[in-house]
């Protein structure tokens, strides 16, 4: 089968994000696009190419002072009815459109069309970044060949709607547990009711203010939430075991061991247990080629609410920005469709910007 | 295969709830134990019988002012390491030894060994009372041959430990649901949480003074209990939905009506959905049979807190107590038994009652 990623397509961020929309790349199932962007880029001479399991990677070798990284994945949530890509007007739909294959395609299309840019610049394609941490890319490479990953400054093509995201707010999820004593329905007064006890939990969590941090200019805004709730042991049972999960979302002045020791004071008195925590991000925006990436773009950034894989370059030392052209809350959406004006202009500010000498 | 509900056996009901345990009678499994049963009956001459389904009647017809029914069923909870029976001192253990094959084995020795009962006696056997409702062997019947449940007074041979329970509560589930409006947990003031606000529900539950009501001299004391609770999307969101399951015990000086009006005022400003709702029983005690058995059995009758099948009499219009001499706390329990000594002396009880001229 002949690559769909054409010269004439690699000229076209808009062409481009299509025909990536195209092939079929569910995370654990991007063989098929990995062997055809590792095709295109051992084709390109100012490149040199490595793979590792179903994550590309290519860089120039031009001796500049400064090295930037151009990262995307290359997989996307489960097809929801919204495969191939549409275009309707100046819209394109389609699974993968927003999050993220126009950012895949940003890069893509500059690691072709770029052969003298102002730094130089490693493009990482990713494998499995919608699925657990074991299985993705950018975590595997940083295990296995962290070299791979050494810059300066990062950019994740994640969709921030045009917009520069800054850094990005940690995740903590625990479980909160109240404990009581069985008892049959029809003699509750042997018992002790877990549920009714997990009431405090929730009014806590009710009556907690969120904290509003203010970092390099960046706003992030904190949340403590109960995602889930579960109890009970039969309809004539007084129950002896209720739990809470609880998902807090931190800003990056606080370090998960900081996070997790505020969540164990919100919920003192009460069983609980850590089950996942991720440290966020601080914004990053020391670096030169961070200075001039802002300069190129013209807007002042935003704080990243969502924790993304920025987390990630940040635990290796390297200042990461996100910026992408979709809308971070279509993602994952059975309408996700992404502006084709923005991919155009984003392309323009990240040509504009390697460019320049 | 010949019938184990010898001659020998029927005389005696410590070894006829022996012999009675060792039929497998799992609910829906009654087959086998109905058809020994109903040989049995079949051989006795002072005896009527008839059978629907698995459920088995035979009455007296000696033209006696009163009839009361004994009634008991024949099904158990699947058995837990617990079949067949075993005796340890004074202790026999296994499955249904509580409850109720030693109420069973009161009815089905009396059957036999009474010729002359001082009121006309209707011995009911009964399907499927473990069960769901649509199954039980005494809804059907009253359903399709009330007549055969026509008594002044009706003794149920559930496990009370030897004492007499009155009347029994009744018992009221509902669904209280709060909505929201989701969110990804990362942008958490986007959304409503539902498991918040499922906050106040369980608050009011909390909260909850039960009343304690003495009717007849028997006390009843209600509960209002969460039962269940269930909330949540995924860990990234904010939920929309969340559902408690409560149920309520009630005292038989309140209808079915009243107790679902008490619920829907208890959460106001929820959403109730009443999943189920049985009616109690009022104590029975002035029919002059049950008089006469409070009599023989010499000690105080005290309220009934769960729910059974007197409430099905009850709604016949026949007064009803319970009997047995099984512990309640046992019923279900893999290490379910029964105390001999109170199998004697329950017997001994009753051919007192039923043998006075």
């Amino acid at each position: 089968m002949k690559n769909p990623l054409t010269p004439e397509v690699l000229a076209d961020p808009v062409a481009l994000t299509r025909a990536l929309v195209d092939i079929e790349s569910v995370s654990r199932n991007e063989k098929a696009i990995a062997d055809w962007v590792e095709d295109v880029l051992r084709g390109v001479p100012h490149l040199t190419t490595y793979r590792y399991s179903n994550t590309v990677m290519a860089r120039t070798s031009l001796g500049r002072d400064q090295r930037v990284v151009l990262a995307g994945h290359l997989d996307t949530v489960p097809i929801n009815n919204n495969f191939p890509a549409t275009v309707r007007g100046d819209l394109m739909y389609g699974c993968g459109t927003s999050d993220m294959k126009s950012g895949v395609a940003y890069a893509l299309h500059l690691a072709v069309a770029l052969t003298e840019p102002r730094y130089d610049v490693t493009y990482f394609f990713y494998e499995a970044e919608e699925i657990e941490s074991a299985y993705n890319g950018l975590f595997l490479v940083s295990e296995a060949h962290p070299e791979w990953l050494t810059a300066d400054f990062a950019l994740l093509l994640e969709p921030t709607h045009g917009i520069v995201e800054a850094g990005c707010q940690g995740t903590l999820r625990a479980t909160v547990g109240t404990s009581g004593v069985r008892a049959h329905s029809a003699r509750s007064w042997h018992g002790v009711n877990a549920i009714h006890a997990a009431g405090e939990v929730l009014r806590r969590l009710e009556a907690y203010e969120a904290r509003r941090v203010t970092v390099d200019g960046c706003e992030y805004r904190e949340g403590l939430n109960a995602v889930r709730i579960n109890g009970g042991v039969a309809g004539n049972v007084v129950p002896d075991r209720c739990t809470v999960e609880v998902n807090y979302r931190f800003a990056p002045d606080r370090s998960p061991e900081q996070a997790e020791a505020h969540v164990r004071e919100v919920f003192a008195d009460f069983e609980v247990a850590i089950t996942d925590l991720a440290s966020g991000a601080l914004p990053g925006l020391e670096a030169a080629p961070a200075q001039e990436f802002l300069a190129a773009v013209g807007t002042a950034p935003v704080g990243k609410l969502g924790w993304t894989d920025v987390a990630r370059f940040a635990a290796l030392g390297t200042p990461a920005l996100n910026f992408g052209p979709g809308d971070p809350n279509l993602a994952h959406h059975p309408d996700e469709h992404v502006e084709i004006g923005k991919i155009r202009d984003g392309a323009a500010v990240l040509r504009r910007w390697l460019s320049v000498a």
